[in-house]
């Protein structure tokens, strides 16, 4: 197993290129913030990833988290403790959030790019502080000035953790059917008596208190989502002084055996188990559960595509220092004794993976950055504009980069042989760590479903549009640089995708839906070929202004002539997927599904 | 969990409609067998298959085979020696054998029907009984008549099994790298010195004697696969009677942790590990050891592209049966309380499983009848037909079959959503049981490089232009059949295989390598809407003929459709990969795929 290499240069260089960060930093809420100053502390954090957080990350898949049904007392595993005390202890948490809760004010963007390393060196660990940021969105967005006093600047910290509890187990995708319930108590507080499963790091050992974000029933609310209401309750009820002094009624049952992300916990949280019923402070108003799951999702589903990113990576990495170092038959004009990155197939397989990931880290960049700029520009228009194209990017940034999570990671044991397939290579862990990550946060197919259903039709579809002129511009602009092959396939795909979406437009409900998941790969390998154009066109930039001793920027065309070539041309077939219509799709009975 | 439901109507289905048994039967070889016997075998094997190796899957993946690493002693998971005792006294093992040795005298393609239904029940037990088969080939062509008598008849019974000891820790694909030695002692037998990895099977407590066969190197041979000769070499040395009496010097070292197939150990084996070396006796001429294993290889090639099917059709069966019970969100036009199989996403996955499943089964039975043919038939011309087309199909059942495993087992996960990633709900385990699929018997770029380099230029390219005349004939049958929509999705799906193949007989050879994968994924498509169509054609035929009350054949005509309005069209882009070139996958220096 290849020891992670935190790939910074790969990621200023989407930063700057691809995800337009020189603009970003020239607002004033970033006014802070300089381009030296982003370089150091990608750098730092870079090494931190690698020294602290990677060497953890095969142990942690080993050892697990373990749980004592007794105390219901979670222990993580090996040198997870340490790590965060670290981690804490160098203020990393911060970095993103509002100063005024003691954050460090960076931009989004740079925190997804914190994120990706993080999940890149231990996804296992990682799990901890990004539902932490989550629960921090929304109580910035819900809280009171209290509640904000009391909980957040400990959460900014990374002093406490959060948690985000929606699943029951009939209540997964449909977060409606939950039953917590929460029962008013006559001091104004709440007592919460449900149980919640899914609950990622819902108990450990590595911090003093727990935030927990439970969504639950008010009593005489209406039935379905709008009955819904968020409620803050802390692992340990706080003092006089804000301290964590007596514990409340919320317990881990259990912990899940899992496929992957093994070292995580897994919750099976119950409140109110006592009977008293966990005391528990309403988060926004009540019936505002869904506002505040939405607030916390949106953070997350973006964050979960980076996770998808981040696994690719690694796996990437690991796949390609094995190839490097593999002896294995003569490749064709090679040597006797050369490694097998010499065999075409081998760089097919590396080409796809990595192609891929640039993109990918292109789109998730772009997304965050967006966001940054729909909160903190100074023109309204622009901010809107940001704000559409952010909220058009999230489904593909969650969708396609979690699938192809999975798909480089099953390329990367591919790559191995069968080394790959022996656990103690530990690129059998990426594989089996992905899994998760194109059903959590909204599963695969809801975010496919999002993008036709919603997102196609933001302002009647001129901002999905508005999304496309921008993609041909950048078609034009390749043209322009000599780029000409690129530009006709870029312009190809796009014109497939605005006569598909035009039919979608036109065609009933469940032939939309049966379409949704090919839509969203049409969308997202365009989107890709829109991401490398930029890529291409600032190497070309690059090559132009200086020199290229080492090839870093001839191989950031090579990649894109790669994708291209390799991935941009499925377009049209996943367009014509998108239009098979429901026919095929509607026409078995239930019963016919089952064995025949 | 679901439990395993032999698919016995639809394995009898593409016996009959794809893989033409009848015509099969009809041959003088076959005179003992005729269509009610095999109906009765399918049947009977299925619920064998159902009650005694489905239930030790789960258990078999948790409680794995272990190693005693002081007596070298592998002990297989509880209930693996009764289940093994079991198949052994109701004669399975014998079916597909030559009567001359104890054998049924069954077709093969009725064997890879039986394969089919133990592997979907419990892949880590089939292995041992596939591996088996493999060394009976190996006897059967190459053994003297005295081997066979000695071994031969206590293999086919399944009283001993056989292993294939090939690979070495630098010699995996690259056979020819082997360094394993056999030393002529005085009476005309062998000694065998060296350390093989990978062995299935290679030491277990199932039976009473193990047949290893070996592949080592002869003194003064020649370098590379030329100097490789293969031998027997007993667990056990045999006494005067022919029963297992005195130790061999051969010993397991150690067995694999995995990613899946647990059950099955994996064995690290050390030949002559005490100095004597390991009596072994040559099978078939010095120096002919590649043809031995090209004759398991090519057994065992077709029997893994039927495991990817096995491990599709029971993740099939999972996700189905989860689809049928999984209360999840109101169906567009359903009621509260339906369950997830309303929902077109999930059709769609389902479908995608499904219908590839079907194409898959096609595949790979026809396969096994034309080896039939190729073997039984009474016109050498048929034979050669035959032959060819077997050859052409082998790394498409091989390739597309395990790399369909892979993603349908990914597919049927996500059907489960969080419940999937759970280890209890045992579709996880599929999931990586899979993963080994693509990678051994020949990693799936050998067979896509196996296709373009030696298959397609068989009888210079005229077998395989044989083989779209076929498709095309099935594509005029289909618009005389009224399913015009097929029709012209396949002759354009064939035009297309057609240009590129063309185009690959003047490309040089490293771009050819470069899109051979994308080559292979084409025709597989290709070959897949075949299979279809000749099932859409039999469906037709029967709903022509009779009743179809419970929806059967009206079932298979919408999976051959959804087969072409989600598959088929993929065919163009695959084609356009394949003719990329090398130019962008042979850019690189092999030091810029490392961390940037």
């Amino acid at each position: 197993m290849a020891s992670y290499v935190a790939p910074v240069r790969d990621i200023r260089f989407a930063l700057d290129a691809i995800a337009d960060l020189p603009k970003l930093l020239s607002l004033p809420a970033f006014a802070h913030v300089d381009s030296p100053t982003v370089d150091d502390l990608l750098r730092e954090y870079g090494r931190f990833c690698e020294e602290v957080f990677a060497p953890l990350n095969r142990s942690g898949d080993l050892m697990t988290s373990t749980h004592d049904p007794v105390s219901g007392v979670v222990t993580t595993a090996p040198g997870f403790v340490d790590a965060y005390k670290q981690y804490l202890d160098a203020g990393w948490n911060a970095v993103p959030f509002d100063p005024d809760h003691g954050g460090g004010g960076f931009p989004w963007v740079i925190n997804l790019a914190m994120q990706e390393m993080m999940n890149s060196a231990n996804l296992g660990f990682a799990l901890g502080p990004l539902l932490t940021q989550g629960a921090i969105d929304a109580l910035t967005h819900l809280g009171t000035e209290e509640q904000q006093e009391t909980y957040l600047r400990k959460m900014v910290s990374g002093e406490w953790t959060g948690t985000m509890n929606l699943t029951e187990p009939q209540a997964g995708s449909d977060v409606g059917a939950l039953t917590a319930k929460a029962v008013p108590a006559d001091d104004g507080t709440w007592r919460i008596f449900g149980q919640k499963i899914f609950i990622t790091y819902g108990e450990h050992d590595m911090t003093s208190n727990i935030v927990h974000l439970v969504l639950a029933r008010t009593p005489g609310g209406p039935a379905g989502t709008k009955g819904i209401s968020l409620f803050i309750v802390p692992k340990f009820l706080l003092d006089d002084d804000g301290n964590p002094g007596v514990a409340n009624d919320v317990r881990c049952v259990s912990i899940e055996h899992k496929l992957g992300i093994k070292a995580s916990p897994t919750c099976v949280m119950a409140y109110g188990d006592t009977g008293e019923g966990a005391v528990g402070y309403l988060l926004g108003q009540e019936f505002q559960g869904m506002r505040g799951m939405f607030i916390m999702m949106n953070n997350a589903r973006l964050s979960v595509g980076v996770q998808g990113l981040s696994i690719a990576e690694r796996a990437y990495q690991d796949a390609a220092q094995y190839a490097l170092e593999r002896v294995q038959g003569r490749p064709i004009g090679g040597q006797l004794g050369d490694t097998i990155i010499g065999h075409p197939d081998v760089r097919r397989m590396l080409l796809t993976m990595r192609s891929q990931i640039e993109a990918v880290r292109g789109v998730t960049y772009l997304n965050a950055n967006l966001l940054d700029v729909a909160k903190h520009d100074s023109d309204a228009d622009v901010r809107q504009n940001a704000q559409e194209l952010a909220d058009i990017l999230t489904p593909i940034s969650k969708g396609w980069g979690t699938d192809l999570g999975v798909e480089i990671a099953s390329l990367a044991v591919q790559v191995y042989g069968g080394m790959g397939f022996i656990e103690e290579t530990g690129v059998a862990q990426h594989y089996r760590d992905a899994r998760i990550l194109p059903i959590y946060e909204g599963t695969n197919g809801i975010q496919a479903l999002d993008l036709v259903g919603r997102k196609l039709g933001l302002r009647g579809g001129a901002a999905f549009a508005q999304m496309l002129d921008s993609v041909e511009a950048s078609a034009a602009e390749l043209a322009s640089a000599d780029l000409g092959q690129m530009a006709d396939g870029l312009s190809c795909a796009v014109g497939s995708i605005r006569k598909t979406a035009t039919a979608i437009g036109t065609s009933e409900q469940v032939a939309v839906m049966s379409g949704a998941t090919a839509f969203l790969r049409a969308v997202s390998n365009t989107v890709g070929g829109w991401m490398m154009a930029r890529q291409a066109l600032a190497a070309r930039a690059a090559l132009a202004a200086g020199d290229d001793s080492d090839g870093y920027y001839q191989a950031k065309l090579v990649t894109a002539q790669f994708f291209y070539e390799q991935i941009l041309v499925t377009v049209d077939g996943l367009c014509q997927q998108t239009l098979a219509g429901s026919e095929a799709v509607m026409a078995l009975r239930p019963d016919q599904f089952a064995s025949r």
